[in-house]
């Protein structure tokens, strides 16, 4: 075996994970989400900018909000997921920058003094948070079903602000009925990995 | 508990975890590069995209080539790190659709018939799946080191090409002295996560 991981782990995380399209009636409860939350936010980013903010869909009132701005295909799962979650980049992370990164204040000011590239660091590194958290949610014995298929202006509109950029949403709970597709055919090794 | 993954297992993945700067001898084997990338490949992407490319600089000739496009203070250990991975997104995945999304293999022109729907979802879900990679170099008890202190048209211009756009550098090894700087304060829970 090359991995220290434990098998059932790797299963839990990857191997036998996958999106889920219905979901049981069994809550999500804030001390869950807590867990999960308490678990990733030590995943890496650079200069531990920590981008990633997480709305909570709980409201019946939110979620009718909410749903609208999907795509079709996408509505009917999410109005029936037992917890939905905005994942957005801060692009206005750096203000806590000098408190979250202590061994070099002067970042704020060196490297992310213009919106632009504070945006694409933004967007960088809260994806790798969303991975992370889709990872975490996994980790709590609960399926995710990520989703890139919405209108972020409206779901920026609603839920956000200017400063937040929504880069996926995630629908999370135990499976239902049904709940996978068959697992999709992944690349060969060599296929996505080269060596020079 | 309110997360089933088993302690030592969070513990791997991201509580003792850390990014390292000083890496010892010992190689990273191809054996244990292949396991981290068929742990990984099955984590989520919108349509099973899976647009991340893995150039594994290996040769000294390479590691030469590369080291200059970091910025200064990622280039000494960038050079001695045993094994380093340029993580990047093929703005070309839709290619690969109709093979690994059999279930709509509709979606190349569907979605993805523009070239910045396709930079911008790459983006995303390279992302996404660069930290499924950090996740698994973890998994195989090794260090990751992440960084995105480089020259993006550089890194591009020696080792890829105008379809691929590199998001990442990982060193990555057996941490060496002093490997560790102390850990960075995170946001907590409510800082992060609101609920409506």
């Amino acid at each position: 075996m090359s991995l220290v991981l434990e098998d059932t782990a790797q299963d839990l995380l990857f191997r036998e994970a996958h999106t889920a399209n219905t979901f049981s009636d069994e809550p999500v409860t804030e001390e869950q989400i807590q867990a999960i939350y308490d678990l990733v936010k030590f995943g890496p980013t650079a200069f531990n900018q920590s981008p990633l903010r997480v709305v909570l869909v709980r409201s019946a009132e939110a979620r009718a909000r909410l749903v609208p701005h999907l795509f079709e295909g996408n509505q009917a799962k999410t109005a029936a997921a037992p917890l939905v979650a905005i994942l957005a980049a801060d692009n206005e992370f750096h203000e806590e920058l000098p408190r979250l990164f202590p061994a070099f204040p002067q970042a704020k000011d060196a490297f992310f003094s213009e919106r632009a590239a504070r945006e694409q660091a933004a967007t960088l590194n809260a994806s790798l948070q969303a991975g992370y958290f889709i990872i975490g949610v996994r980790a709590a014995g609960l399926a995710a079903g990520p989703m890139t298929g919405f209108d972020p202006a409206g779901v920026q509109k609603e839920f956000l602000d200017g400063d937040h950029t929504p880069l996926a949403i995630v629908n999370i709970g135990k499976p239902g009925d049904d709940a996978f597709y068959p697992r999709s055919p992944r690349l060969a090794f060599d296929e996505a990995v080269t060596t020079v």
